[in-house]
């Protein structure tokens, strides 16, 4: 996707896309020789299959294996290899923490030093997510000049740094070094400007930490702060003014809540469950024209190495779809972020399962949705940042280019 | 391959890589309407296209016919359109010469020029190759302020020239212009200066061209030297370096050393047939990760337009699979740096077939090794610089992208 041509091209319309992300769905054969699509009962998506078309996409290269970031943000229609989103600030998404373009973000992890400031543990015994949450409210406490200083606890030792420059005080910066030094039975490091635009920040930073430290300093164990991952808010186009309409997300995961939030989507309360996701959907239908619809479970199992576990959400999965297609969706897409083989229990680079079902499809010759089909399916091997646009174009919503 | 993304995300490991490059692999229905492959008897790379997965490698671009060079560079992870090497460093390599950073290479003819000077055979009668390198050996006594001079024959009339800086001298450039006319009836040209950055070269290369009508000025024929593809070093990214491992090069036929030497493989001792190339890959076979084997056989016979030849280098190749899987490969690919079709006697820009196999693949619903089964392949159709990307991924050489 090329920003400046969608926008010149996306007009604005009545119809409806749905982009449902199911998480991790692309997988390799099992103990059988099937994979877990090809081994699932889905006759639902199989019908869309029959009546749509099939494809795979790439998320960010051949042979590269995206993390959720890259994953999401190449479905959205962005190339991840240009819209790079640091630790950081992803690690803050991951918590729905609302980011804004002044704040910098890291990742820190609560540690225990010696006496002799030396670090005995990295991440503090795996401290307890309560003592994090309540050792993250004193280090909130802290006060910097010229930026509010917020700490959220995330889980066990870990946490989110953001520092928030108040306004008419300098622009704080990524350009600053790690403390984490990824070894024990030395000092944390000083932070470190990595260009002339980071001093001021790395000053800042060293002025939390050694505060940090002098908070915690009675504790036996998680008595000193690591950071690394700094990172502010990418410079993201914003997909509803890219394309002209309304976008909505609805995910039960936070990560995915916040990916979207990156790229200008609402996020809407999605509930705690996929059925409570999907009738958040149904109710918003008349007040988006784009739904990011996300669905956890798939790369769950498949990260759990759990096949049969894979299969079965993906055929939980396919008894949603009625529903769905009761909405009327002019275009519904069914997609992966990444593949998740349960064979391999992680992350892949193989190609993605994808399917495109609606108005103005040329349909293919496939009837079950799955990777075999998929690799020979009509719309080809795509670059997942190609999705939306193809999608926009089913729906009405991209005009001719040229005269 | 981006080589900045290659280097941030390779990683070490213990895995094992065999990149088979059948030369001129690609090939064209014959008179009964069957290509080389399909008419093959080729069981073992039946077998890997069962257990494995098919596709198509696209070399430069669609439509685009590669040398060996670009070829080569191609299924070594380089865009050849981006990594372009001269016509002198290629014909270097082509003779095993070890060419430096400093060195500026060019081809050479040896001509006869009549008594005005003027050209009268572009080739000097295609002179015998023993006279060209008793000649050789003459002009590379030539000397010049600041470079050292070698003449290496290659065959018939041809010949390497190759200048290198001495330290401290200024340096080589390969601005400067070709002083064949690619005509007769004319003098040869004097080099010019394309840039100012070739002034001082261009007097160099002129000093030479007059030393060396000095020195064959008794003879008849093959008494001057027609200078062209004046080229340096490309600066290419070293393999070893970007994927972290140690890579071996095994080709019977000096060109396709000279290639891998280029991109920083440890050339090792082929011996004189294919045989004795695995012998090689068996016995070095724990000392490096990446082993890149070169199979001339099928372009040899392609190029000279032999149909039943070339099938018959297939089945033979084919025959020495079984050794090459005794290895226990992690990732064995089959690939083919061109396509060579025995019925066009030339290489060709037909996609050409892709093979691999071994762990972590997504098999497809491939049995036949062919061209036909390849281009609906689970793989699908690749650039060719994608390979090495995609075969690393498998050995689980690649970290994922992002979080």
């Amino acid at each position: 996707m090329d920003p400046d041509l969608i926008r010149r091209l996306s007009i604005p319309g009545e119809s409806k896309v749905l982009l449902c992300v199911l998480d991790g769905l692309g997988g390799l054969p099992g103990p059988l020789g099937r994979s877990e699509l090809e081994s699932a009962d889905c006759r639902h998506l199989d019908r869309l299959a029959t009546d749509g078309a099939l494809g795979q996409t790439i998320p960010v290269g051949h042979g590269i294996t995206p993390g959720s970031g890259p994953g999401h943000f190449a479905l959205f229609g962005y190339d991840p290899l240009v819209y790079e989103v640091g630790r950081g600030v992803l690690e803050g998404t991951g918590i729905d923490i609302e980011l804004q373009p002044s704040d910098l973000a890291a990742r820190g992890n609560l540690c225990t030093v010696d006496a002799d400031g030396r670090i005995s543990d990295r991440r503090a015994g795996r401290v307890a997510t309560e003592v994090t949450a309540e050792l993250a409210a004193e280090l909130s406490t802290i006060e910097l000049p010229g930026c509010e200083v917020v700490v959220h606890a995330v889980r066990e030792h870990r946490f989110v740094l953001v520092l928030r420059a108040t306004e008419g005080s300098l622009p704080l910066s990524d350009a600053i070094s790690e403390t984490d030094p990824q070894a024990e039975g030395v000092p944390p490091l000083d932070a470190v400007a990595t260009g002339p635009e980071g001093e001021h920040t790395a000053a800042l930073v060293n002025q939390f930490a050694r505060e940090a430290r002098a908070r915690l300093a009675g504790r036996e164990t998680a008595n000193a702060v690591l950071l690394r991952g700094w990172s502010t808010l990418p410079d993201l186009p914003q997909l509803p003014e890219l394309w002209k309409l309304r976008a909505a997300a609805i995910a039960v995961y936070p990560m995915y809540r916040g990916l979207a939030r990156l790229v200008g989507m609402d996020v809407l309360d999605a509930g705690e469950s996929f059925e409570t996701a999907v009738a958040r959907v149904r109710a918003a239908w008349d007040d988006y024209d784009f739904f990011f619809l996300h669905y956890k479970p798939t790369d769950a199992a498949g990260e759990d190495g759990d096949f049969a576990r894979k299969r079965q959400a993906l055929r939980d999965f396919d008894a949603c779809v009625p529903e769905l297609l009761a909405l009327n969706p002019n275009v519904l897409i069914v997609a992966g972020d990444h593949s998740t083989p349960a064979m391999m229990a992680a992350h892949s680079w193989h190609p993605v399962p994808l399917l495109l079902w609606g108005d103005n499809v040329r349909t293919d010759a496939s009837h079950h949705f799955d990777e075999g089909e998929c690799s020979v399916g009509g719309l080809g091997t795509i670059p997942a940042k190609e999705l939306l646009p193809l999608a926009f174009a089913h729906a009405m919503r991209l005009a001719k280019f040229g005269a």
